[in-house]
């Protein structure tokens, strides 16, 4: 039987995606879409400009939007993907979760609290433990999961499986797509025959993010993995994938190959939308590339390349599809973790 | 009076690049033009497809094309430019310096060789000394001097700045434009909607040109600097521009407005292409980008942003004109420092 | 002695390009900036995200920014330069008028009213005459004229030259640059490996602009030009430069070369603005192209190309750069026309 | 059982499709990979740098490439698809037609020769017929057709479904995709920021084969069709997916609504590689558009949009994806036909 679940902020970019997978899931049921007043009471086809490159799944064009509020919601809905901008997400995902919804959301607000558990199910499944944790500190019935941002998501699968040889210190440059900022998020005057070094807040995120997934959980908290993380962030011509380069000293000095080795041996989790093989290594120098490679997996899988020893460690390259595996994908994903877990 | 000067290889992207800026040089007289058996004897409006956004010089046009070799050269001609194809150039330079010929060299082969000067000429113009070292050893009458890969030039200035602090380790990430592989070196297949990591040896030539511009010469012989530099090379859909992502571990502990002041205090050079302020510093933090900073001092300037300390030092980004100051610029900036030094 | 100007509009895309032009105009002193209330009171620096690829002229940067309103401006500004959206020229562009004073506006509100002169110098600079019939009509004290549409503009000059071999229909699909959307017009994601073949209204303005551009005056009226215009416009990955495929069907049957020297001699008009050579026509069947071209005549210039004739006439290319023949350097052109026939 | 079928220059861009068409193809299996001298003997996966978006079909990455010569190919393979240069083309595929081949080619040799059938099944399917009259001329065993070039392709259907209201004149203007040049044919300096205002040989294409393909077929010849077709055609910075904006001249009058019914209710053919519906309308002005629209049908469906009555008849713009519809899928299509037909 489908468990109904409803999508906040339905409208925008992550909301399209997030319906796109969610239309032909085997466990979930699109059951609520909500976006802001001005849609509320309009259909879905015409409350959102849908460019998702497949028509707009049957049964969701003429839904009804509601407006993003608890009472909005039928009861029956038992799960909520959020795609929220993050003021909104911050003053409106506890009210949610006050009124007892599990809420997955991609909004960035509160993923570093304390008491909230970011996941990537690959990686740190055990920190859903953290949702006790919530629940006792803040009297809610319900329960608020986060994953990362798509540029921490691209790179934390292969730092857990390099964490092995002794992870100790991490530099990395990315080369991000557009649709990370949302359909109107980088104009084309902007763009085009241009590159801009910068994308405000998203090193941080990364320097801090990554060292929560990579944490260890007592069962009380979560302590922060003690790698120094530096991130530079740069936003290119490129619609979907966000390219890596990424340095890792470590304490060991695995050649290559090991690298490779632990690269594609580390172990996915038995979920719908997991891929089977979690990163994908390739042995062209120059590949993974963003247009040939970010739908591997379904658009799920993180392709690695590039794999080079350094004095003090390795560097390689990473890829994913930020919409997919770092943004619509992997909310669905802590989904199918939380159904599995048995959270609602 | 000017030098009669001759640019080896003048048909390429960066032959077309050394006319437009030979042309109206005040020093420096357009007096011979080489490039392979195919156009010579053709006049350079036949054998060149002009593809720079200014007219081919008048006087230009209708020169005619001679073969790459000495006796194709008239004697009377005190200097060359080479942007040959580094086979090529391996094969033919030694040749016309064999003859008494100065050849200022863009070319990438043998700018590691003991005996032959890599410079900038803000950075090391005392490496020219290695020219006498060449002499002796080689038994030649002319000169061959080299400056670095565009992805090197682009970077090294801000290093140089930096080592008051005591430079130690360096990460660089590239952003670099596909004018830098030549006009035919992308083909629009394989960069609309992407990115590639990976250019063939152009992290070794950062990583080990680097070292050499910032060594030192004892009169003798030139010692590499001591830091560790890795580097990460992308290609990304931008025309003209290399973007650098730069993190340098440092001895000392600047804050960043001293980085930003080091790197705007870093003194030029008297020299006809240098600007006047070497590193320009841009308070946004999302400059300097390729579109709009290419072309500061007149496409010679290096623009730097972004400056962050990080737990052992700095990080920043730089950006420089990559067939200006990155090649053919360089060259000529080289064959000023020649001139002035008195080497013909 | 020069003429203190305004800019209406002063901050978007368009007033950005007007005050590049202004600041070194010979005969045109920068006095007045209006922006929409929520800039007002701020310098120009602060108030507008400055885009164009030169630094802010000095002197405009520190000025204050007022309202658009005709009490806001000085009363010793004799002609001010509009941007504004058309919605909001609609509205105020009259009050301007009305309080006296001269408008050379390149908002689409108004060009095809009876009694508002639309003017390209070069074509038509006798339905200036229209002014005393606004004047008399409205009883309006200053003065209205309007410039075409970007992309009507790129078109009409070579189709005034067509005329003497008697223009009957004419076929133009466009390839427009983002830029003529203004700065966020188009967003990256819309336009990266994409075409769009719709622009709101543009068929229509061309079909009708043009028609008017081309008719002729006989001191009460503009009769429109007969000829049949029908558009098909497309918006492409281009940033600057307009690229048109033209048909125009003939009465007579000129010869290619014919039809060359009629672009070629074509007279353009002794005004600051204007380029030595209105049209100028490229013999390479792949030329004009937009990056390559759209900077002749300083951006001022039409270039044409690619002429064939067809059974009932002749086939061509031409380009024009949007943002200054076509929409800046075209009011300024027309405010060098008033002050020439001393309308101020 | 499937037919064994080859493929003539199997590793450049069109036939890197056709081996991916080919593969899961339910009527045809490959056995027989052809290249130039230089690739033969080697494994498929040595000789092509494989560069289509799915991975080389097992079976053929390390099937042994033969050279294109009639000997080398094995005698039970009833069908080859030719993607050969033009200028091989010529050269080859009259010897493989004479010792007894069908070969349906998509090179541009040949195809207004009054004895090749140049055909789109669902159009002219009758000019198979054509066969025969080859048969008798040059004494051939086996049989040459041709699918025209991928801009005609994309129009064509078009004007079959109007041809019912009085086809008298055309006017069309493409926007091409670098696909459609091969992989390397378009470099990234050509086209970043800019457009190519001509395609050798593109517009004469255009003009001719439409003609040729809408003709009658009377039993012995092909009557071209009388419309007067005019073409310009362009190259733009898409991937895949030409859009064309076309202007058709017709006797009667017909309302847009009754030209989409014309175009919606035009008949298909039912072979496997041809999309249920061969014209799709779309009612959004602003659409087809390449990246969003250019996979319709699998790739083998024509979109159309835009659709607007003119003085003589009406103007509209229509899509394809130029390397399926347009060149593999098209050699594929009349493959099937030729099976269908009992050609082989």
């Amino acid at each position: 039987m489908s468990t109904r679940v409803g999508v906040l902020g339905a409208t925008g970019a992550v909301g399209q995606r997030l319906i796109q997978l969610l239309a032909p899931h085997p466990d979930f049921e699109i059951a609520a879409l909500t976006a802001s007043g001005a849609s509320a009471g309009r259909t879905y086809r015409d409350a959102a400009k849908w460019r998702v490159d497949s028509p707009i799944p049957e049964g969701v064009a003429d839904a009804t939007v509601v407006e993003t509020d608890p009472e909005a919601v039928p009861d029956d809905v038992g799960l909520l993907f959020s795609s929220l901008p993050s003021g909104v997400g911050a003053a409106v995902e506890p009210e949610f979760v006050e009124a007892g919804y599990v809420v997955s959301s991609n909004s960035s607000n509160g993923r570093m609290d304390d008491d909230v558990p970011l996941t990537i199910p690959e990686i740190n499944a055990d920190h859903l433990g953290l949702i006790e944790v919530q629940r006792d500190e803040r009297g809610w019935d319900g329960a608020l999961i986060k994953n990362p941002n798509c540029s921490t998501i691209t790179m934390v699968p292969t730092l857990a499986a390099l964490d092995r040889f002794g992870l100790d210190r991490v530099h990395v440059s990315t080369l991000q797509a557009v649709s990370g900022a949302g359909y109107s998020g980088v104009t084309s005057m902007e763009i085009i025959d241009n590159v801009i070094p910068h994308i405000g807040g998203e090193a941080d995120k990364m320097e801090t993010e990554s060292r929560k997934l990579l944490g260890s959980f007592d069962g009380a908290e979560v302590s922060l993995h003690e790698a120094d993380v530096s991130a530079s962030c740069n936003r290119v011509p490129t619609l979907d994938g966000h390219l890596e380069n990424v340095w890792a000293d470590l304490d060991e000095d695995p050649a290559p190959e090991a690298v490779a080795e632990a690269f594609e041996s580390f172990p996915g989790i038995d979920l719908h939308s997991s891929p089977e093989q979690l990163i994908e290594v390739f042995e062209e120098p120059d590949r993974p590339q963003p247009r040939l490679d970010r739908n591997l997996g379904g658009g799920m899988a993180v392709a690695a390349g590039g794999i080079e020893t350094t004095n003090r460690g390795v560097q390689f390259n990473c890829l994913a599809h930020n919409t997919m595996r770092g943004a619509a994908g992997a909310s669905i994903l802590n989904g199918e973790l939380l159904l599995e877990e048995g959270y609602f």
